[in-house]
């Protein structure tokens, strides 16, 4: 079932004609693998286009700068940085079951099409890219460095989570010496926040509460405060990490209200508690560091039930 | 007046008793600059202790984990990440004519040195000291991997500014291979914030207001916020690069209150427009994209000055 990169790189050479799918609600490391696969197999004198799986938000166009348009009718379906066929969502209908190249990083993956990669070792999928384009003997051009960067920095937090390795770094030196503007996209994806996340942020912050000794902190977000600030999904991203970040805190929430009387819980901890035990109380899940759930009732309820489950975790350890 | 590392090398080989000096305020690059290279003269078999210039923060404090406290005589005085005699500080009169080796990463740097060696190329002095560490012929173990790291990640805003090299990614793989705890390290270096931190956070976006077509941001700290909210100099560290970060703001304004009718500007810019010509204005200065300067007035006089200054910048551009 799986496939090296060698295999995979003879197959796209034999090949031609190529729509690369990225996943539902497209990150910066799905976009940075399609376009860059997508413009390495146009220097080979292929047909090929990405189709982006939603909306090609602002920050990511110019990972498709200067791309003429290329109508054709695809025969070689390749899908990057997607674990599961569920996360092909709307294309899922169309694709399914006619994938011939996947090439990923997570090591859940499960296997849907007919030649497969995945290294769990890679923090972001275009390390993967990265490798298949210099087996292909495509020479890395700065807009080609740009994608593969962008799935780098923006799936680990700008070189900051555990996920990076060594081979990471080493790569993101490469590109730099392949003139890829990696300072600028830091900025466009790091520093850069539009005024009604700072808007969110700042209501967020006065949602604000610690218990047991501080260590454990909550935040909030209501419907109207959505709406007063003008945030929309991608605004809201990220807000989890507040509380967490906050020194002391080992358990951090987020309650996100999503409907009357329906509310979605981010939990993130740290020092042993188990974000995934707490959530669990709920019929949710996840990993030990990182868990969700919804709960249905009042905010005021559901910050109780949260909080309760969330003390009896602390006083586990 | 300048000197190899090679040649400093053999100059630390060839002395005993060292003490190394870090600047005033120290950071995590000079600290971390101290703490390896003093780490590494222990190894050597050598007498060396790290003077911290000021207070050593608790969470640089594994800088200095295991290290037995060494009494002697100094002999020899190092400088690190030192660009001239004045941020020597409190240490100034005792050091200033006696100072064996500085070893700094500053362009502007004004030897006072018998022996000196500047890398402006280097991101963070960390860098230079990684490899003096090695033409030493010191093995780097784990502490000393972390020490370095910490200077990296602290002068790069963890590898994200436009003074990172593919030497500084490098560097930074290597030491990672050495068993540096770098995701540790980025955590609190970057994602954990003091309760009073979240605080003065939410207090100065409650200051923001923008301008020329929200062009220009400003915000803004008072004596009585810093006293409401318990922050302290450590906890203000940073609040000015908020303006500038919200999307479309091309000059961002920061003011403190300093004392009575006393305010402290902070410039920082984008697109063109120059932060150092908007201080000129008050008598201060610094560069085309972070300048400061100090302006006596209340408050709404000076947000007004301010404000003024930088929109003409902005009518030139």
């Amino acid at each position: 079932m799986m496939n090296s990169l060698n295999e995979i790189a003879e197959y796209l050479k034999s090949k031609d004609n190529f729509v690369i799918l990225t996943h539902q609600y497209p990150d910066g490391d799905t976009l940075g693998s399609a376009f860059a696969l997508c413009r390495a197999l146009r220097k080979l004198g292929k047909k090929s286009r990405v189709i982006v799986n939603g909306n090609l938000a602002k920050k990511f166009e110019y990972l498709a700068k200067n791309m003429e348009e290329q109508d054709f009718e695809y025969q070689t379906v390749v899908t990057v940085d997607i674990a599961s066929a569920s996360l092909l969502g709307d294309l899922r209908n169309e694709f399914e079951n006619i994938v011939d190249v996947s090439v990923d990083h997570h090591g859940m993956n499960a296997p849907f099409a007919k030649m497969t990669y995945v290294d769990a070792n890679a923090a972001a999928n275009t390390e993967n890219i990265y490798k298949l384009v210099k087996i292909l003997g495509v020479e890395i051009d700065k807009d080609i460095a740009n994608c593969i960067y962008t799935g780098l920095c923006t799936d680990t937090g700008c070189f900051k989570f555990t996920n990076v390795t060594p081979n990471t770094m080493r790569i993101a030196a490469d590109l730099m010496e392949l003139g890829c503007d990696s300072a600028w996209i830091n900025r466009i994806m790091f520093d850069t926040k539009s005024m009604a996340r700072i808007r969110i942020e700042r209501a967020v912050l006065n949602t604000l509460t610690t218990h047991c000794n501080d260590k454990i902190a909550v935040i909030y977000t209501t419907l109207a405060m959505e709406q007063e600030t003008g945030a929309g999904e991608s605004d809201m991203d990220g807000l989890a990490a507040i509380p967490r970040q906050i020194e002391g805190v080992v358990i951090g929430i987020t309650i996100k209200e999503k409907g009357e009387n329906y509310f979605r819980i981010s939990v993130r901890t740290l020092d042993g508690n188990n974000a995934a035990s707490i959530c669990k109380n709920f019929g949710g899940g996840g990993h030990a560091a990182a868990g969700g759930c919804a709960i249905n009732g009042t905010l005021e309820e559901v910050k109780e039930k949260i909080l309760k489950a969330a003390e009896e975790e602390l006083m586990r350890n």
